[in-house]
């Protein structure tokens, strides 16, 4: 384990759970659906969204429409903070003490900067498709220039991050080990349903193998 | 639909997806199995982490000890904002712009306050439980005096709050929908898998039913 980039990103609870190995932060960065953006609004107070994300390199790029009122205004950057979080299961223990989820999750710091050049966006736009659906990118319509103005992506560097991952089965006492409780672990993880056609598709166009075959990684 | 409680919890862009209604923020909170929450340090700059929650009549309670370092200096109170997302699904449109998730997400507002009453925060430990695997509490053993004294729970008001709900099929152009690209909707959600025993298991302690029938809501 390798040393916290800063304070702020050293995991001060349990800090045998801090990971800041950079291969493994960007595993979670990429594997993860969706993220939440925070930020300092002008009233001093905190507000938080869900959005979607994609990793480029060394640059975690955040789709920001959403929140759009205030990230119009920070061309300059504005500091946020990022957490992408995998939950990976629940686990029992006999205690509702040492009850815990098993989860991964990845905390950036950083100043956001709002994408302007045209090039970098179509990128990105191509990026975040394939965040959420591996493949898609390859198929859908890229945007035009008009579609690409109307988007607010912001991006942030990822030097200041580290990741916490929580993972095993419960520790415990003697005493509750042999409690009459069950304890163990139910591994979770984000399952596709059958795919559901748009009402308005063209009837002679297949639903494609990235939709049929969608997962995320298996389950931990 | 009826007023956003304030104009920061009034959803800015895409307002026909802002929802209002008591009932519905509440299954939404209820529904979901963790939350990110989000405050700003003393250093001016944005955090937020993954934890769990529970709600509780009016109150949403929020496991921080994760956070403790902030959380502990917080009795007088702390502005925060709690996001609680569920992801329904994925949206495929024919364009990649018109691309999005459907999901559920509520924000809520409010001076966390840290719990001190050892009954109020015996209730909580119960609530969290059952909010993560409803049943759990009747068989885990309940917290000891000393390990209630070891776990930050704060509660925030549901006063300010407000939820964004995300759904149905992607809305596109006459020229978009001619396109040979299939549209249509993913779901998604949080699915189990095959239980894992602990290593230390009693061999006469069966899965309960909890565990082996877990699910959260059906497939939207």
């Amino acid at each position: 384990m390798s040393d916290a980039p800063t304070p702020r990103t050293r995991v001060r609870r349990l800090p045998e759970l801090g990971v800041y190995d950079r291969a493994q932060v960007e595993a979670i960065v990429d594997e993860a659906l969706y993220c939440h953006l925070a930020w300092v609004a002008d009233d001093g107070d905190p507000r938080v969204i869900p959005t979607i994300h994609a990793r480029v390199g060394d640059t975690l790029y955040v789709h920001g429409s959403s929140a759009s009122s205030t990230l119009l205004a920070i061309k300059a950057g504005l500091p946020v903070a990022v957490a992408i979080t995998i939950v990976d299961g629940i686990r029992f223990a006999r205690s509702m003490f040492e009850h815990s989820m098993n989860y991964r999750t990845v905390v950036v710091f950083g100043i956001a900067q709002e994408v302007t050049d045209p090039d970098e966006l179509s990128r990105v736009f191509t990026a975040i498709t394939e965040q959420v659906a591996p493949g898609r990118s390859a198929d859908a319509r890229p945007p035009t220039p008009d579609e690409i103005r109307q988007t607010t992506i912001v991006k942030i560097p990822l030097d200041e991050c580290s990741a916490k991952v929580s993972e095993g089965f419960p520790e415990e006492s003697d005493e509750d080990l042999a409690l009459d409780v069950w304890a163990g672990i139910l591994p979770l993880r984000i399952a596709p349903g059958e795919p559901l056609d748009d009402p308005l598709l063209r009837p002679d166009i297949p639903r494609p193998a990235y939709v049929t075959a969608w997962h995320r990684d298996d389950v931990r």
